[in-house]
């Protein structure tokens, strides 16, 4: 995992933070499963993501459009289902326009 | 570190992420008196942090002008430097601003 090369803004981006309960029932294939099928869907930018205490997942889009998209893909609303369900004590998901970015090599 | 109890949107979300050097020189501490320090300003609404490959901290404001000015703040300008010159081997900033969330208990 490294720092996603985003184009210049506007973009969106879905920030989903969560924190996990002890229950396992697949998270970690589902979790993979779902990173390869995010990346596979049109509008897609990239991803980052980081579990501590809380877990934080940003996937970048195109647009509303793109990421709204995603979030009714069947597979994906098998998996948001048993996220609610099974393996998140609790969650939050945030969409939200990128209006600038900036870092060593500006934005990306 | 829990899921940040933010209001009912819009507001600004300031997403950054970064790869860390093996460079020590006090990085723990200045990354809990920034915390510290975030939270006492303007508009301050709260935030999230993970770490594993990739270091995720997203932190949230009433706007953009709070985001702006929490980046002026001198012992923060101070920090960022440091950052840019010894922490960091790479990072981006990306200022969004969020236009819906949902959870369990819906927006927050």
């Amino acid at each position: 995992m490294s720092i996603a090369h985003t184009p210049e803004p506007p973009y969106t981006a879905v920030i989903f933070t969560s924190v996990r309960t002890a229950a396992d029932g697949g998270y970690a294939t589902m979790a993979r499963r779902m990173e390869e099928l995010a990346a596979e869907q049109p509008g897609y930018l990239g991803h980052e993501s980081a579990r501590e205490e809380v877990g934080i997942t940003v996937s970048y889009w195109t647009d509303d459009a793109a990421a709204r998209a995603w979030k009714a893909v069947a597979e994906h609303v098998i998996a948001q289902d048993r996220g609610r369900t099974l393996w998140y004590a609790d969650y939050q998901v945030r969409v939200a326009r990128v209006e600038r970015s900036y870092g060593p090599d500006g934005p990306r």
